[in-house]
């Protein structure tokens, strides 16, 4: 392989699509689609839609691949973590062999943008040969969820912490900023937070068609954002959710 | 005025505008474009060839307008920006009631993404009548920077800290996060810092045609990143730069 695109396609919406990402798409000898393993093939379904979609280069193929199942067993997180990286890694590298050959630009469709909480990046330096990468940026959740709300994400000179619920549970507020925005939370770790004076804008399945978004104060709001959680994971089988809490004076 | 749409056009590369900003360019009976204030008249150029490039719709009008300036001997900074904010919701209603009446869809084209330390959405709150606001999210200077360096922008379940220049230099490295992004830094305030264990990742101009990129131990790279910075804001007349800084163990 020659080059590899690690391609950002927005976190739902097609129209977050950018030019340049259209245009990686077209460029890519092979698009690389995983199949499985991302539990949610509603997300496997809008990379295929979003191919069917901008795809005008007839030479470009699409080929799907099912993920390697991470090792929940393994007690070790960072080795675990480290052994699913090397396997990712190898079914890449067999799909490209399988589908291309050893020559030819490789595009991957990677969920919001490649740099934000996303192991492509670190995943595509274990292929070996090592190929040139390429990032194309995409609009993150973080966006989504600040232009679903109008919400300016900083206040005028101030700094914000992006961070994940694990961390907000188990270290509470962090020290010396006043916004912070959480991903990656499995559940609603702004509940082990006092609520006092905190707001949240809070915002599920952004840009897409079950867009829900909530937004007050956090002792008022936030056992109606939990039960409105707790609902819609239910109703979809699954939920993708981010938040963005500031403490006011 | 029914509708304002702030749409976020990416931070210099025409090929970041999203499908959706294209649809809002489109969508709006008028434009409006900041002339000078910006001191940069190359952005402005950059609106100017964006809405030359993309606009289809024959039925919407650019209105140009002169941004009013801050006043810089107001002592109390608060009040200078928001003293400033109020003029420039005045230009804006007089730039629309001029050019549009008081009827129809209003865009204005963001440099980045619209909720990342900008002061449009703060001062759309201020129009009266308030006009429906709608934000479009648009690539952001980290974004692109990460992209430049195909830099990760966290570590695996890791928080980042977004934060300014000034911020920096004023508190030194912030607690409780090993990954720092700077903006708004007017001069290079990593030199404050105690560069041991330090790596940058540092870019200017991003996504246009005199984009520099720089990265590598904050001791041996930072003073040739004061040098390059010097010199290219010398040959440019300014310059527009930001950066990630790593703590390593
Ligand atoms: C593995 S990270 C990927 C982030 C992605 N690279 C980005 O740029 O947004 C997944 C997390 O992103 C957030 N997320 C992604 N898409 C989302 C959506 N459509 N609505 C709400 N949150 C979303 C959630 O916090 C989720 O736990
Ligand atoms: C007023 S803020 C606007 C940020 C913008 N809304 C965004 O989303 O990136 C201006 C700061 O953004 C950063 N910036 C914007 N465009 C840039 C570019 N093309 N290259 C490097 N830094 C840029 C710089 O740190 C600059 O001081």
């Amino acid at each position: 392989m020659t080059t590899l695109s690690l391609i950002g396609i927005g976190c739902g919406d097609p129209a977050q699509l950018t030019r340049a990402a259209i245009d990686a798409i077209n460029a890519a000898d092979l698009v690389l689609i995983p199949r499985k393993g991302t539990a949610k093939s509603d997300l496997a379904d809008l990379r295929r839609s979003i191919c069917a979609d901008v795809l005008t280069n007839p030479a470009t193929r699409i080929a799907e691949f099912d993920l390697p199942v991470r090792d929940a067993t393994e007690a070790d997180y960072r080795r675990g973590v480290d052994d699913w990286h090397d396997a990712v890694a190898a079914t890449w590298s067999q799909t490209i062999a399988d589908h291309l050959g050893d020559e030819g630009k490789v595009a991957l469709l990677i969920w919001g943008d490649p740099s934000l909480y996303d192991s492509s990046l670190r995943i595509a330096r274990r292929l070996d040969p090592l190929p040139d990468i390429e990032v194309v940026p995409g609009i993150t959740a973080i966006q989504a969820l600040c232009a679903a709300h109008t919400l300016p994400l900083n206040d005028i000179g101030k700094p914000f912490l992006v961070t994940t619920g694990r961390r907000l549970r188990e270290g509470g507020w962090p020290h010396g900023v006043d916004t912070v925005v959480v991903m990656l939370d499995g559940g609603t770790a702004f509940q082990s937070l006092d609520p006092d004076r905190i707001h949240i804008w809070w915002g599920a399945y952004l840009g897409m068609a079950g867009q829900i978004i909530m937004s007050g104060a956090l002792a008022e709001i936030g056992p109606r954002i939990v039960a409105t959680r707790q609902e819609a994971r239910a109703r979809h089988g699954w939920i993708m959710d981010s938040y963005i809490l500031k403490r006011g004076s």
